[in-house]
């Protein structure tokens, strides 16, 4: 499709064009009512999940047909005007944070699901589609979709993707990138694309895997072809005290050693014991430091036998109480509390700031204490819940937003446990993304080459910038500005590479 | 480091420098007898598993450090040499094909297993270690490496990753990429990348997932760490055999549909059965249409468990017999035909050419059909072997290359066979590869900005298209000589695309 307007000279982004200019380009594929510029309209946009940082876009759009969205890339292509496309606005790290002088791509009318194909084991759904709804859409099949973030009653799956969302499960069921076996996605340029197939290979560049995960950088999702489990035919739930925390986390370990892979494998410390406790009643010992949830699932024999195996390594372990769930309602109310962990902590802390990192899980104890020295150095309280199974930590910074300094400081600290959670050899996220929240830790994370690498390719799919510029990944300026050092890479010593 | 070398004016890959000027540039970094000239020295790499096409390179070189190999591509990329990886040479596609301007680089000395750690169950290991060297060195920890290829005791791990190799267990354990932590790459600017991380996700693009199955033209593996999986406790094979083909294809549906994934899932039409029974007595029923090897594997209940579903599965789908292995010798002889089958093959027709494409599992019957079908208008025989479990299909074309035009035969044979799995939904490669072999098949599984988008990330990595050129992504004006037309994709009619 040819569009009849003027491109701008030059190829940076976001010239200024008029809102007016704007508007009447867009409108000429979608209509007026779909196309918000006044700032009262724009105001419920402002910001995603990452509720510290907000921006009042230049419109918002909301098209509900794949051309309407397609004519949407095009004139913002044609006019170097940024792309930030949003699915719920669930996003912790600020991934759908709008561009002051951009577009905000809503996809929430995109919310069918296309079609339900339980021989293959597969949904078509649209990218707005909550993950929920997914589930509960191919349950009468005795399917589920696997990967639950906590927010999976409000999510979209379109942002699962863009954000490679994890979950309780996902430790053994995969994160969103193995689960998803197709997406057409639309380029900046309006270009059609499909990436995967039905086929558990494919040929050419793993461009799917590209996209899970790249935070909107990249194209705009239009069409999700998802992969479907058979529910477990049982479920239960070991929860086990300890003593120690370090105690838990070698029980973690043991578990993890014994050839065992756990539904879900979840710890908490007594900081969130205690306000998930006085919030849902889920009979946690609150005397506890640390408690682990396990969940084994499966045929009735496997469990079985996997509840005893789990309940000897705990005892050895030195659980101080264990207990298994003896039916689904009991299930449900030990994990509710882990489940509310966050509002609990809420109940507790003006405000609260949730990072996300993941360490090799022998290092569980030892990051624990150093994040307790960090909390005392920063004078700020930190509450801990992981997805202990694959190393996966949520901190929970608490601070009072009303005390001057007090949100610079929790970033502080929230930046200098990501840095510790690189040292110990992991990364600075396990689930929530990068967006605009760990973008200076990304300058630590990754050395000068990786970070250009990233660069070429994202100019290979966006060559002007447009999508979702300044997140996730930072410019090579932006990292000498932080002034941080790589902590690996880099200057490698050959042949002994040290990188774990 | 800067090369003082004198690059060539323009872009393009591959102008006539000569023998002696590349050579010497190559022995700065490199002792003498590592770099091979000679055409009686080069003959050995003419080709690599697909024999049926041959190059000899106008190098061969054999660094053991990495800083060589990083001169190597520093010199390449000076005097724009295309460079060819191989590892063991054992691809089935072509992927490590000499270039005939170019410098075949050759990590067979990278063979050491760096560090095993159990803790973390993963290993750090060379590009060059055989791919079965890994499960050996890891046995004593319980432990082993799940992707095996059919030529796991001869591949490399880092061709490996490069063709995202499968296997029989794949089905259950995944493929290359499901298991692999990180790799260290050098780019053709002989720059140091590490790819992934001890996490489960990590921030940044997947440039791990791009690598694996990018056959070579992305980057050069110099160190890659490997998940490692405990071995399961008990393993049994159900084998069935079945009067058609179609009610073998249902029963492996019928087995994926009841919720159990088979460690492996296999099966053989008759032509295949005969000729492995022939050649390693296993005891197969020879008058059987298609026969199904499942295993089981997990812990001893879980096993007696699924054994007696998967028994009940085979007889509602019409097995006219149905084994279990009382021992493992008896589950190494189910499996030994057919692990031996390609060999089979060889003793009952003078060639064959092993072709490799997915379709989705309710295809199989269909499938099978249309390939007999195939066979009557080529006038050449086919047998079948697929790993059922996950429509992966491996058809063995029975040819003579001493008549004349039966190779050619054999291989525009090849390509209807890819043409037809594409039709119905499938792709072109299961865990092959696509190589020299498939090129033009994949003019067909992708229309033209699929393909564009292809050589705009390659640009991203290896802006004068040095590393492996002609492999795997077709040029646009090749898929335009080729005059395929692209079957899916392209011309979507939205908003129902048509896709499955």
């Amino acid at each position: 499709m040819a569009l009849d307007i003027e491109a701008p000279t030059g190829t940076d982004a976001s010239p200024r064009v008029s809102i007016s200019e704007l508007r009447s380009a867009l409108e000429r594929g979608l209509p007026a009512a779909y196309i918000l510029t006044e700032t009262e309209q724009l105001r419920p946009y402002e910001c995603d999940g990452l509720s510290a940082y907000r921006q009042i876009p230049r419109a918002v759009v909301l098209p509900d047909r794949i051309e309407q969205v397609q004519h949407i890339l095009r004139v913002c292509h044609k006019l170097r005007v940024p792309v930030v496309a949003r699915g719920a606005g669930t996003s912790l790290s600020g991934g759908s944070l709008p561009h002051a002088e951009g577009v905000l791509l809503s996809l929430s009318k995109f919310n069918q699901i296309i079609t339900i194909d339980p021989d293959n084991r597969c949904a078509r759904v649209q990218p707005g589609v909550r993950n929920l709804a997914i589930s509960e859409a191919v349950a009468p099949y005795g399917l589920y979709y696997a990967p639950d973030p906590s927010s999976q009653i409000a999510c979209s799956i379109g942002g699962n993707v863009a954000e490679n969302a994890g979950g309780v499960h996902c430790l053994k069921y995969g994160l969103t990138v193995h689960n998803i076996i197709s997406v057409t996605m639309l380029t900046m340029e309006g270009e059609t694309l499909t990436l995967g197939s039905g086929g558990l290979d494919g040929p050419g560049y793993d461009l799917l895997a590209v996209l899970n995960g790249s935070e909107g950088m990249l194209g705009v999702i239009v069409d999700i072809t998802v992969k479907l489990l058979p529910k477990p035919v049982v479920a239960q739930v070991v929860m086990a005290a300890f003593d120690r925390v370090d105690q838990g986390g070698q029980a973690v370990a043991d578990i993890i050693a014994s050839g065992i892979i756990p539904g879900g494998l979840e710890m908490m410390d007594n900081g969130i014991i205690r306000a998930a406790e006085d919030f849902v009643h889920a009979g946690y010992p609150v005397e506890a430091e640390a408690i682990l949830l396990c969940e084994l699932d499966g045929t009735a024999a496997e469990v079985a036998e996997q509840v005893a195996q789990v309940r000897t390594v705990l005892e050895q372990a030195g659980a101080t109480e264990i207990r298994t769930s003896r039916d689904d309602q009991e299930r449900a109310l030990f994990w509710a509390g882990r489940k509310a962990a966050f509002p609990a902590v809420g109940r507790i802390s003006p405000d609260y700031y949730c990072m996300d990192g993941t360490i090799p899980r022998r290092e569980l104890g030892k990051v624990l204490n150093q994040i307790q020295e960090l909390s005392r150095q920063y004078g700020l309280g930190v509450v801990n819940v992981f997805h202990a199974g694959d190393g996966n930590l949520h901190p929970l910074i608490m601070y009072d937003a009303n005390q001057p300094g007090q949100l610079e400081q929790a970033e502080a600290l929230g930046g200098a446990i990501l840095e510790l959670c690189i040292q110990v050899g992991g990364t600075i996220t396990g689930e929530h993304g990068v967006g605009v929240e760990k973008i200076n830790q990304m300058c630590v994370q990754f050395n000068t080459p990786e970070l250009e690498q990233f660069h070429a390719l994202k100019a290979a799919f966006d060559e002007y910038g447009l999508l979702n510029p300044g997140k996730a990944i930072p410019t090579l300026a932006r990292c000498a500005e932080f002034g941080a050092m790589h902590v690996h890479g880099g200057q490698l010593p050959f042949p002994e590479l040290e990188r774990f």
